[in-house]
């Protein structure tokens, strides 16, 4: 293995970024195929990632008033149809509960669907819950008093894709759904922002990954939304990522099930509804904004081991170093740390080093027997690579500080690809000029309406990420019609 | 409503005991019926308690060096055909996934299941994970080297139930299923008896509620399992119910997906299993464990909210109140306890009073003029009902070590009412006698044959809940058949 070309177990980034990717999920035990088709596992260490996610995520809808509640899985057919463009949206491509038994086999091979046992109405895997939640509502809400809901779902989903890839796409992933009900329009226009804001925050500090804030234009709006926001990420391919979604519902959902209230003033009206989720996708998104060529890379803030200690040296020598690492292991620990001591002396340290880089440990901390004799130790970073000899004094603190400087680099490295990489463009030339070079976020001109924005997506395979939630006024021409535009929107080509 | 009572919206538990039960899952907010048959909503107290439990259980299995994982929720049919027995137990009453696509109707009536989409083989929602994790290990496992694998999933399944009631038994539930794989048979024992002890001290000291430990009789074992420990909780109608289970499973599943590994002697040898798990029935439990005809009541570990604050007094007083009551809740708060200051000047001390009974509030702190004028504050215990002026000087340590005695009471109390509800009997006569006054567990003699028990159960609805673990040898007969019999089994009418 070369030191300075990667490891070898995985495909260069710059030879086929795709495989790149799965190698990285499945050599560093995130997730694996099933057997069941476009189904994943998700592995011991993949889970440990995850589990850190939630946690974070958890807290911030805590922390801004939700409350967590489960629902049915399962959702009856009719109870798709009754928002319309809902329908349209999701209920295609879904799997169907149509029988509840099987029965031995006459012909004694196994067990066969029991055809006495139908359902009289199918049931459908849910692919989301508005409509089994807001049939819900209807019981929860009476008046003003009932509102709002702040309601959020940690559960798992199910859409029948065709193609999928781990964690990117895949037929069940996991997610968390908030579904709020709210007395006024303007009350629950701010929900739908507050959330997008707590999904910014989490995928910048927690995740170290910039994002665009947005809304989605019409025509890549949530089925049944009014309007839906959006944060979107820039890959390390120059393709981007939709990270999280949060959805302005309006009242569609309160009138197709009925769900009004009674409002301070006595009269009835129909409830406002938001609705806004993050999944599992979001473990592709950060293998993919921070991992190299040696494996995967992890902010600290996420990583399951944050610092992993190895022992160097033979036989009494290798008593000692393996002393000293102890004793710094429990200190470490005491500091709230996340510690591996790695004392298995059937591997040696080399192979150690290239497993820990596989893992994306953010810190490997090795003492060997001169380290022992000048009391100091070797610490390398994983993002950087970058290795120095450091005393024992003082090393805890020093750990501690190099992690949140870690942390912190890990976003301004990332936010500065992202930045290098989001171009102000003003033809369609220079358009697919980026598109078939560099990649990237391309900011242009639009003129607003759909048929320009299919006949670009036809044209080059970008789509509008989002208009910027900030967007500068600025005049201009769209580059594909040449029709007049008030400002720019967010192109690129998308996972 | 009178005051010893009871809340008037709660059947008395004399009157209509699983009416009473209903009532307060319902009236306390802990779940509520969905429109899909036998499932349930689980709301965000009830969701909050649960979120307790997990968080409880899930340090105890990563203390005891467990890690999560997540597997698909879909099983292909063959897989369940595959261990002969598992099939039985489980695969006839489940959910059977058919088509992944819906149509809209060519007469215009919503959507129907597009016949051309239909599965080449249906999958199974899973109603527990055996075989889509024995076919997972297949892959995991090459040698010793790679064992034990010390798994837990958080997940939902479903099994489809002809009679369901909230929490006991409903289509689908949430659980954790944990699933291991040892080289050894006295590896997989020793996990087994390990986990029931988690389960065993989560049960007595996390919900207060007593437990007897054994095995299951061939019976009642769990299908696909060489022996299933258990542990077996008493309601307060004297009826048993089974709060967890922990299957040593022996080769048999390794058998069925041909799971091997190489052993350190270099031979190929089948692996062994084990599989544990607990679910949202032990809500259910907790409700008929504790509570009372005043509502919930709840131990203060699992408590969402462990104190309520209530201010009394009208205008400058109620200010004043009030702003004591902030001070107390904000120096309750900085010392981890959870609490609740209820400010509503809308509700009646009155209404909150029994509102939060209804919640199993553990302990009320309500401040009204006098009080302050005294330094004194209202103390009410929500088990015991009982009321005590205290001081406020030293309040939140009172109030920490009153959380402290409510938990050990709670206990206590359950621990006086199953024993003093376990009977030793020794004639069919007295054995019915029991089970038709107080019910409770009935300790008797059984001859070891599937007959008696099959014979005791169609006469009385008594089942053998378990042998116990630490069984003491005691020659005697049968109470059904006379014959000979080495000890006394656990037998009770059952949830």
């Amino acid at each position: 293995m070369s030191e300075s070309q990667g490891n070898k177990e995985i495909t260069s980034r710059s030879k086929d970024y795709s495989q790149w990717y799965n190698d990285i999920v499945i050599k560093a035990g995130l997730a694996d195929y099933s057997p069941v088709r476009g189904c994943m596992v998700i592995k011991p260490y993949g889970y440990a990632i995850w589990e850190k996610m939630q946690s974070v995520l958890d807290s911030a809808f805590k922390a801004t008033g939700h409350q967590n509640a489960y629902f049915p899985l399962f959702i009856p057919k009719s109870f798709l149809s009754k928002e319309a463009s809902h329908i349209e949206g999701f209920a295609k491509e879904c799997a169907v509960v149509t029988h509840y038994r099987l029965i031995n086999d006459p012909n004694g091979n196994g067990v066969v669907v029991d055809p006495e046992a139908k359902l009289e109405e199918e049931l459908i895997v849910r692919p989301t819950s508005e409509t089994i939640i807001w049939s819900t509502y209807r019981d929860w809400i009476q008046s003003y008093r009932d509102l709002p809901i702040l309601v959020n779902q940690w559960a798992n989903v199910v859409r029948w894709e065709m193609r999928t890839r781990l964690f990117l796409r895949t037929t069940e992933f996991l997610w968390q759904e908030g579904h709020t009900a709210h007395a006024t329009s303007e009350e629950a226009v701010e929900e739908t922002r507050k959330m997008l804001d707590v999904y910014a925050d989490f995928a910048e500090n927690t995740m170290a990954m910039p994002v665009f804030k947005g809304v989605k234009t019409e025509n890549e709006r949530f089925a049944g939304a009014i309007d839906t926001y959006c944060i979107e990420a820039l890959m390390q391919d120059g393709k981007a990522l939709q990270a999280g979604t949060s959805h302005f519902l309006g009242q569609n959902f309160a009138k197709a099930f009925d769900v009004k209230y009674l409002t301070q003033e006595g009269t009835q009206e129909y409830v406002w509804a938001t609705s806004w989720g993050v999944s599992t996708r979001l473990m592709g998104a950060l293998v993919m904004t921070h991992s190299d060529d040696f494996g995967l890379v992890l902010p600290p803030v996420l990583a399951p081991i944050q610092v992993v200690l190895i022992p160097v040296g033979k036989n009494v020598q290798l008593e000692s170093t393996r002393a000293k690492c102890k004793e710094l292991a429990s200190e470490l620990k005491a500091l709230g740390i996340r510690v591996k001591l790695d004392e298995d002396d059937k591997k040696s340290p080399g192979w150690k080093y290239s497993e820990y880089e596989m893992l994306g440990v953010p810190l490997r901390l090795v003492i060997g027997p001169r380290d022992l004799e000048n009391q100091t130790a070797e610490l390398a970073r994983r993002d950087t690579r970058q290795k120095e000899i450091v005393p024992c004094d003082g090393l805890a603190s020093r750990i501690n500080e190099t992690l949140d400087r870690i942390q912190a680099e890990l976003l301004q490295k990332a936010r500065a690809y992202r930045d290098s990489h989001t171009y102000k463009v003003d033809t369609m030339e220079d358009f697919e000029k980026v598109l078939d070079s560099t990649g990237g976020f391309i900011l242009a001109h639009w003129d607003g309406t759909s048929q320009s924005e299919e006949a670009i997506k036809e044209k080059t395979k970008a789509t509008i990420r989002c208009i910027p939630l900030h967007q500068e006024k600025e005049a201009g021409v769209c580059i594909y019609s040449g029709k007049p535009s008030m400002g720019r929107v967010v192109f690129a080509r998308a996972y």
